[in-house]
């Protein structure tokens, strides 16, 4: 899954990016816990222990620093690499393994509500996942899979993928919170099959 | 469609009502457009023209009037009513219809919003509406479609509603965003079917 391009874990080599990884580790943390709005420069500042101009200085502006540590949890080379590889007709199968695999991940897990937060509470957030979700993620997977209708699909998977993340990880709705991934997996498959290759009118 | 904010409840007089009637209102306004965790007691009084100490006299704390106040944009009996009037192979139509429709209507959407932005800052909220929308829309609905795994078919009709609340109207990803009320109903007819009588295992 380890879609990691930045040095988030302890023990990272120091060097000559360690200041600007500093703020981006800050940053991450802070939009995470407290969510984007109420995450100032200046805290993030504080929380790496730089000056507030040096933020400015690496990221330009608050919207710019949270485009940029925006990570999504999952590689998505591996991913649509994964889904696609084997039959069209168990795509949805291999995709909600992927999904389910990735909810299971605290790590992902809390990245993705870092975002839903974002996204409930700020347009322009909601503006910048548009872009990184369907770009980055469901975009080339709907186009992948090679079918008409690519976007409208794409858009469909998402409707599944957050209404999951926000009905069984943030309001805790039961019996779905407590579901194993496989069970999840098998919940899904259907769905997303459809989603992605099943007739839409 | 009946996302009726006005006297639902029965009988209500005016007059010694008035007043807590004017919080509740007032608290519904904030709540919706300024996010719970940002809305306060004082806020809450001086929109509604009374002091701090009445607030919590009639509604006791802020989850309590979180609460009450919490309106779902759909008579319960009506949806329910006409999702189960007809043939059960259909219900997932029906259901949509319900659905596409709500989401239409401003004041509607503009409630489940507040509920989502709500719901992904504060737990206490989150658990709040976990009673409320599974007690009062998904539970007696999916208990009223008398499958087996009712309380996970109500989930995942959940996470599909949520889903696209999310995704067409926080986000906005098109071409969901933009598709019409019946365009859409016809898309979610087969899953919401699926979920709701179709096989989970």
């Amino acid at each position: 899954m380890a879609a990691d391009p930045g040095p988030r874990r302890p023990g990272r080599r120091a060097g000559p990016t360690t200041t600007r990884d500093a703020i981006a580790a800050a940053a991450r943390e802070l939009f995470s816990t407290d969510g984007y709005d109420r995450t100032s420069i200046r805290a993030i500042a504080r929380a790496a222990g730089v000056d507030p101009a040096l933020v400015l200085h690496f990221y330009g502006s608050k919207p710019q620093l949270f485009r940029e540590v925006v990570e999504l949890p999952v590689d998505l080379g591996a991913v649509v690499g994964a889904v696609l590889d084997g039959d069209r007709a168990t795509v949805g199968r291999r995709l909600a393994q992927v999904v389910a695999g990735t909810l299971e991940d605290p790590a992902a897990r809390g990245r993705l509500l870092a975002l839903a937060r974002a996204v409930t509470s700020q347009p322009e957030v909601a503006a910048l996942v548009r872009d990184v979700i369907h770009d980055r993620v469901y975009g080339p997977l709907a186009a992948a899979v090679g079918t008409e209708d690519a976007r409208l699909r794409a858009a469909m998977v998402s409707t599944q993928v957050v209404g999951l993340l926000m009905t069984r990880h943030v309001v805790g709705v039961e019996p779905l919170a407590s579901l194993s991934a496989e069970d999840l997996a098998e919940l899904l498959a259907p769905v997303l099959q459809h989603w992605l290759t099943g007739p839409l009118r």
